[in-house]
């Protein structure tokens, strides 16, 4: 059995990485010129077990969230927020959120070239810098996506379709987590308990919103 | 056969390393705003065999117990214990419980990346700092859980049942012991020897209890 | 299952990579003697995300682009820009396409005689130097070919077949890029979103073109 | 085939040397408060061969004994006797027999988790330090054992049986070595040559016994 | 499946590589007393590409051509050239060609011997120098041929017979520039287009000719 | 298909490595409180060819014989060759012989335990030191056996059951001579030509006997 | 498949080696107290082509002649040579044939011993220093043969026969190269064109001899 490439030419690791990513919990992150909301589901655990920790402050005015396997989302979270901590040791300026996630995706190609495993986990990326509001997606193969709307994990279809169908340009914050709340209870079929975080042009703040069910 | 993936996208080396654990003796933490217990059965063991240790004491203020591979638990173990003194020679202060437990995450993450195995047990550990009482349990996948009550090893699920039916904020240490060897002893079907732990937030102690069966 | 050659004397991972190429966006490039067009197909993709980068700039007289898989694109884009900037900190002077294309060649070709994975990406090169302007692909195996036109990625066959029937010497720019266009179109059946650059001898600056659907 | 982990989650490599242990010659160890006693069977050899060396001197106050591979008994022989040589040239003192079973227990544990055979033999370790008389197992897997008797090699489980029945903590060296040989030539159906060794609380000196047919 | 010897003792991947080799365009060599010539047909290319180069100039006094897959004749290529100039800084001389030939055939040796894959090209060198004109051909196991005429590549053995029957010591270059023609031409089944090199004695200089249809 | 242990606990290429112990040439070691020989059968060979150096001279005092792959047992000859000069530079004593097959047993040991080859040969060592008359054979696993006699080689077994019939503690060298060559010829059912090797406590030099036929 | 041993305990890919050996061309040595010759079949090659060099000028005193991949007898060839030149500067003698041939068996004897493949070459020495004339054969293995005749390579065995029948310890050089012709031509079943080398004790000098056919 060949490791890297099947006969068809696919590389057959990162698409069991991606499948990875797939049983993930629902995740999406959202965009407008003023703000970025990243939105995950924490899924129903058992009693007495604190909800894990979905959305992460990378820096001030950056954050992030994973979906995929648990110790490889905390892994790359753990990589960017070092990323960031040394470009402001060296150049004494916050990391532009193209520079870290460029980064970030050389890191998941790297594993892709040599016979070790490709991490089982695609990360979303929230930031405002002098450029704007930034929202990045990286996934298992090291490749970017940047766009308005992004969504991974399980039921990643109906959660992006549902966000496309409600999106406009000049949403609110409020309006924008209410609609990844619907997006996401939607998808999966009742009422989720779900973290936010937004990151605003006007503060370059990223924040963690408290728990709401 | 793949190594690290199946084309579900499972790594099939982390899932039989869950399977070791799940053969490991029951072993439970629990734990409140003021005190944290670990419990583990010591196996009916043959006679003139001493009962295995199974509550480890890290550093005074913070205790560990395991369940899966002994060689593993043992590793993992010493593992936690340098980290802590090594903390105490750098920064001349205890080791926080969540700095400990993310270290420990990394190092068991390493194991699933490349051509070695990953450890063939869970942890838990228990402890008090300026934050609190911390209870967490890490997995062979690098994965940490934090909450009020954990179970590992054999017949955890009815082991956690048990704690979680019994459980209330305002328990105290005995009424905790009381339910904990209920616990083990209910999904086990019978009497059995048990060994815990305790750390307090008042004294930041972590004591291991004598032997009761 | 041998890893390096079948036993028709086939390298069998580089004919995989080569088959990841033959699956991505439609690519062209086309040069006379006074300029070099590269021109991508911008696969059409979902609501809220914006389109790829598919013509990258590599230093001021020189452009590339690519298909196959992104990530592996990207990082072979990002292997010439460092050459480049290598370049000119040692000598001074912008790199000539001849140098920049060998090294990219020798770079490629290591990953064909060792037990990692040839990369699954094409790149084809533009620029303009003492010498003139010059076109080049380089493929998986590190071979490359010079020409007045290529095509790579999904219906290569009939984009190429469209730009050899139009092609004349004294195309001008304006009449290369409808060329581009129709053959890209024609290939995919159906009007696309594609991206553009190019290089003029005159002045020696590669540049991307606004996106034209 | 799998390298480490079977699908129940056993390590395979390991199981597969603990058989080799049982296949090796029948090794008891037992101690009381006052003295511990290994006693090795020394398989019936052809004419002209000297009995093999079981009972090995570690040091003055600590004996070993091994079944399985002699090849890898030897080596973990010579492992411990330089770890307790290392201890006096760096302390100063005798080393505790606490931390030699620990080292021993790591290096073996170590060779369970790379691309490399576990050593498919057991040790048990009798000496006696300031804290007491020891005796400790030690297995394939790095597990270490602590207790009163232990019994490894063929016919272990008859022969821990027979030790276990006539256990007395106020047993005599005497009556202790009489109860070895009745459980090893129970345990083998016959007369056999076995070779003793011993160390006592009092003096803290680890002997060899003469060969007692 | 053996990696390097099959049952037969032959060197599978060797094999292989010579395959690779037997596909490549027809390339031929031959020399006289005063002067070596080489010819490589340059396979007809689909329009707008150039013809790839097929001889290549390595210093002054010597040239090369060889057949397989392109980017092996163009590493080694470039092998041989890095070697040449070495040389020349190393000893102010320019290099002869028997010292060169078996770097080069040392080279290519060593990828026999390790789990990497041999070089899929053969190498024709052609050159002038202190002992006279020399013809040699490398092979992928490294074997080095010495001669007044070789083939290689597809059709390589009829092209051979064309060259030995035509062959006569006191051939002139434009005679010998003709029967390769014929060679190339009749082994083809029809009109090629040939890339040619001579390398006369008395002026010692290697020259590559105006491509000839 | 294992690599070390097959699912019995038995190391495989150990096995393979004694069978190829079992094809080598007969070879024998005796000793008493006086003197100590070797003998080794010389295979019948062809004309025109010498007879194959079968005991080998380690140092003065010291001499050994092997059976199995040649190679092997060369570089096993070299290997405690080395030992016992590398012992008189450092020490400035000849070498014991317990040291010396303890360091044999070690080098053979290492080669069980790491992807590699085991040695296909096995060693009889005789020597003469402060402690006596050394006989000493080591095995393929690094398993050290000391006695009056050993048997290595094609038809072992008998030759051993013929040199325990007459042996006797009293036997002058020219016996034991004459019971080895009767050991040799029996087990191989005719005359054959055999070395010898002697050496005497009295002396503690080690020679080589004129070849015998 | 195992890589090393086959379940016979057969070194699997010496003889793989071996089977590469007896398809290179006749080779024969032989010595008489004054002089030894070396003889290779030159294999009937096609036109153009010159005769492979089949006799070797080690140094002064030595020459060798080899079977089996023509690479690998080039590297082997070259190997003895640059271990008799480090000889000559470290020393300022000749090497003698005995240490020069103990070199080359160990080097080809390591490379049975780790996962690469061993050379399929055997190589016969002969030379002249202070003790005499020598002839040996060294196989991949790394086994050394000393005597008085040799044959190796295809039909080896008949034209050793012919040697053996022959061979007379008074036969003058000119009588020894009649001798050899006859067993190869005789071994090939026709006429053949043959290479020879002589040493002779008196002048301790290797000399090719031209080639006749």
């Amino acid at each position: 059995m060949p490791f890297f490439y099947n006969t068809d030419g696919r590389l057959i690791q990162v698409d069991s990485a991606l499948q990875a990513v797939s049983r993930g919990s629902t995740t999406i992150g959202l965009k407008t010129k003023e703000f970025a909301v990243l939105s995950s589901q924490v899924r129903p655990t058992r009693a007495l077990l604190d909800a894990a920790e979905k959305i992460f402050v990378v820096d001030d005015h950056l954050g992030a969230t994973g979906s995929g396997y648990i110790g490889d989302v905390n892994t790359l979270v753990d990589e960017v927020r070092v990323a960031a901590q040394r470009h402001r040791l060296v150049y004494d300026t916050p990391i532009d959120v193209t520079t870290l996630s460029r980064g970030l995706s050389q890191f998941l190609h790297a594993f892709t070239m040599h016979p070790v495993r490709p991490f089982g986990a695609s990360v979303i990326l929230a930031g405002a810098d002098e450029l704007g509001v930034h929202l990045v997606q990286v996934d298992p193969s090291g490749t970017t996506f940047r766009g308005q709307g992004f969504a991974i994990g399980k039921d990643a279809d109906p959660a992006l379709e549902a966000i496309s169908q409600g999106y406009r340009p000049d949403l609110t914050v409020e309006e924008a987590l209410a609609l990844m709340t619907r997006a996401i209870e939607g998808a999966n079929g009742g009422k989720s308990q779900i973290e936010h975080g937004v990151v605003r042009l006007a503060t370059r703040k990223f924040e963690r919103l408290p728990l709401a069910t």
